[in-house]
């Protein structure tokens, strides 16, 4: 639930990815997730999207009640899963797993699922075409109709170039999500892919316009915040002005908690820390101080 | 030539990429990108190697020469040439590479081949390994030798983690060079890279220390320099506080110069530009304004 601030706004949300703590959602990783990022005070998890067939959802329901705190789920699909493609058969393997998403999002109270939901997290090898992104604005409107029957949003998290040829900027995606149509699917802005294509943080933040709803904080090598490039500061007093107030979701992944596929995928080749424990306090306690700073910046403008 | 600058300081040749301007070394291609990087001042052209019993190497020479500006030759291993690798005919392929482009580059009268040269420049799926390593040291100690046979430097261009396993930061590098052992080797910075694995870029160039002897200005999208995040002013602080004297080369690829072949390997979605000879002209002042700037606060200091 958000917490009212000192002076009376209602400050964003923070929340951490499950992939900071652990690497799968069996029960005992499920239960350190969870209860980990409680303690530290965080205000929702964000779990990767299982099917909820697979997984005792029952319990991770309990968890999260237990626990006091609130999930979104978040996926990427995959070249066999690709709804950006003029395939048709990739096409449905990619509905199939977003509805899954959706499934599993409702079973557990979330309402949230947001990721590269639009395309395949892979590195591709030609554009885009007219044809493959159409396919995918006509999937996500089915997808966002099933959503919203369950009162849940879709995030359409853009990427650097590396991880989609489709949506790379906020300019893109803002007018992908306005093409789609749907009043439940929000844009959703990642710090550490916004660093390789956009002008700088602020316009990316004013590029997504109302549209945004969602922010991954993650720093330019993925690694600790505030140790890389990034200009929070500037974002942050950016987010205050535009009024935002959405979650705000810290993401890191070593190969500390990573088995070897996941390193692969996701190209961890140096582990950015080893304690998931201080990486996710250290981030907790960075976000909320530069919540802070941008709160009175504003407030004293 | 190094021409002398006003307060006695040698500066920095300034230099422009090949494919900025074409997408092939043709004999109309080599004389439009050698005769347009001349006439806006650039100082020498980078080259991607090419096989020198295919091309006219007296024609690139001849150009160079009534052109009166330098060439340096730039080259990446592909998936199957790849020398970071336990597999000994990939490896013998990749080291047949580099000696071809440093034979080109004897030919064409250049002493300088860089790039992505002790690894694909792939995304893994693997991290890399301590015999992939030691076996693309082995292969570069050689490289090396020959390179130094006709007065030639090898560059370590070190790239973000979806380019290679091997190589992101420039300490890495430092360290590859330092027990590489061969005084002919130096870490070459590429900006675009750094962005999204350094500290900062001023901390990049003093963690490659003396080693550092080449640098691509490339914009944190890989656009116009000075449109994007990257710190250049701080850059070319360091660089002048570090006595920096080597080349700054700007590399930026657009869709309106390349095939699509090519726009699929380097992922080129978006087109940062459609005019080669605005670009240029637009990096050559962008750099030219840098290096004055960097220059005036140092001798203020």
């Amino acid at each position: 639930m958000p917490r009212s601030g000192e002076s009376g706004v209602v400050p964003n949300r923070l929340g951490v990815h499950a992939g900071v703590w652990v690497g799968d959602w069996s029960p005992g990783s499920a239960r350190y997730a969870i209860e980990s990022s409680a303690e530290i005070g965080y205000d929702l998890i964000e779990i990767p999207a299982v099917d909820p067939r697979e997984v005792d959802v029952a319990r991770t329901v309990r968890l999260l009640d237990s626990s006091g705190i609130d999930a979104v789920v978040s996926l990427a699909l995959g070249a066999d899963t690709d709804i950006n493609t003029e395939d048709a058969a990739t096409s449905a393997r990619g509905e199939a797993l977003l509805g899954s998403a959706v499934d599993f999002a409702r079973d557990i109270g979330a309402t949230y699922v947001g990721g590269v939901t639009y395309s395949a997290m892979v590195k591709y090898t030609h554009r885009a075409t007219a044809a493959s992104r159409e396919n995918s604005l006509a999937v996500l409107r089915r997808v966002a109709r099933k959503a919203g029957e369950s009162g849940i949003s879709i995030g359409i998290e853009y990427v650097n170039r590396y991880e989609s040829n489709l949506l790379n900027t906020a300019a893109q995606t803002a007018l992908f999500i306005a093409e789609l149509g749907a009043g439940n699917v929000v844009l959703h802005l990642d710090t550490f892919h916004a660093n390789s294509e956009e002008t700088n943080l602020a316009s990316a933040v004013r590029d997504a316009g109302s549209r945004l709803g969602y922010i991954h904080a993650s720093e330019s090598h993925r690694g600790l915040l505030g140790t890389g490039i990034l200009d929070f500061a500037g974002l942050f007093r950016q987010l205050a002005e535009s009024d935002y107030r959405g979650p705000i979701t810290f993401e890191s992944f070593s190969g500390a908690v990573h088995p070897a596929t996941t390193v692969g995928t996701i190209g961890i080749w140096r582990d950015p820390w080893t304690d998931p424990a201080l990486a996710a306090r250290e981030a907790h306690a960075f976000l909320t101080a530069q919540l802070a700073a941008a709160t009175q910046s504003i407030d004293a403008a």
